[in-house]
């Protein structure tokens, strides 16, 4: 039987595979691309049947590219995930953490690996295209003082041990992972969390337009669990307006809400409904 | 004269080193750091008389770890700058653009150029730790064939040449930077722009809280140009929010709103009322 195909953006063994896993179980053909436009060309071509895609970290923010991407090409969330990342300091079979000399890994990864590096002087962190790659890339060799700093997916991958984990400054280090695919479910799968919306919309050009907005949702007594705003391209004083709350479409306030919204914005999209991560 | 000392994040001729040109002229002492905390302790240690740190940016959105430290270390924002994130191809000098055969970046930067990489395919793309650190290594080794990909400021300071400017995918991609000092001035420098305000509040643990907060703006004709949510680490359904608006402590509808914000929430904090950059 042929595996459920997902897109993601990075190399076997990134952070966003971790994700996929928490989205769609163990069974999965996966397929990286280099760029997160791919991803969402590969669901378009029908190269894939899901896409993962990256929206939000807790130490860096929004990734408004993948919004962007979002509202173009108009394919529903119907999940979402959070993935923990945790580095570890990841050897070939047999290797010992005090031979270890150098550790190469993405930049982004070394920069979050600070006070590691300062108690243990004797590793030279050294930079790496990629979290996942470099793992292979110390696979690939013989050398046993050279380490890779990735997932323990990644470990797992490639067949590498994993010599120190949660090398990490920050253990509050969350991303936030929506599961795309082509066409929405007409019934989300049965969940326990509650069903959240996801929006996007762009306020009309008057003074007080996004309070008016947020009234649609207040006066109706729905959650707000994010707004963030972002202003528009060639055009000041106009925003473009992200908004999760917690509701679906079967509950009457979520209609008499967007109808509110479609009257009050200048441009509105749902984004997907779909069951809230516990 | 002792010049102006100035603290900010990443290798000489970094992006950062360009926002501090904008904020403070031509004549300063720049004292780069390696983490952000750092230029933090620099500005608190008076090592330094001011720090510029970065906020956010048009596609990866707000740096959430400078929030962090501006809350913490409580330094007021005394101004804003934006700066427009340009890529170059940097070679040495007399170096042909046909001879090269190597790239080295940050990977952000060399992710940001997929385009030019695809139509020069005989240019690979190699990873460095920093931008402007790549224009140093392409400066002290003598390789013809090596170049770097970097910001102009870069080029300059280690006078390197540019060989094709404008390389990157996106040119809608802009840096937003704070500049911050021990204790603002009484009055402002004279300005064209407006005041902008800088705040951060946590509401209370109630439906509806946000809304309430935002009338306190809303009411008053205040113009909002920044909103964001960012939940609260171990608090499930409590929220920070960054606001930013229009308006100063001379302006009565800023004292009231103030007024009704300090009771409406659980926190609030002003990080700083600057000219709003034009």
């Amino acid at each position: 039987m042929a595996r459920i195909t997902v897109a993601f953006q990075g190399a076997r063994g990134a952070f966003s595979e971790q994700a996929c896993k928490q989205l769609l179980g163990d069974d999965l053909s996966f397929k990286p691309f280099e760029r997160f436009v791919d991803i969402y060309d590969a669901l378009e071509q029908k190269k894939v049947r899901y896409a993962v895609a990256p929206i939000e970290n807790t130490l860096a923010g929004s990734v408004h590219e993948n919004y962007d991407h979002l509202i173009q090409y108009q394919f529903p969330i119907i999940a979402e995930t959070r993935v923990r990342i945790v580095h570890n300091l990841i050897g070939r079979p047999g290797a010992k953490f005090g031979d270890i000399k150098r550790a190469i890994s993405h930049p982004v990864a070394l920069g979050q690996c600070l006070t590691f590096f300062k108690t243990n002087r004797q590793i030279r962190a050294e930079s790496h295209y990629d979290t996942g790659g470099s793992v292979k890339t110390v696979m690939e060799g013989t050398d046993p003082t050279l380490a890779a700093i990735a997932s323990a997916a990644a470990a797992e991958y490639y067949g590498a041990q994993i010599l120190k984990r949660e090398i990490e400054d920050n253990r509050e280090n969350f991303t936030r992972f929506f599961l795309l695919t082509r066409k929405a479910p007409k019934r989300p799968a049965k969940s326990a969390g509650e069903m959240k919306t996801s929006i996007a919309f762009i306020t009309k050009n008057s003074p007080g337009s996004l309070f008016r907005c947020m009234s649609a949702l207040a006066l109706r007594d729905l959650s707000l669990t994010k707004i963030e705003s972002r202003p528009l391209k060639g055009r000041p004083w106009e925003y473009m307006f992200y908004v999760d709350f917690l509701g679906s479409p079967e509950d009457p306030r979520w209609r008499h809400a967007m109808n509110q919204l479609e009257e009050m914005t200048e441009q509105l999209a749902v984004l997907g409904c779909y069951p809230q991560a516990t």
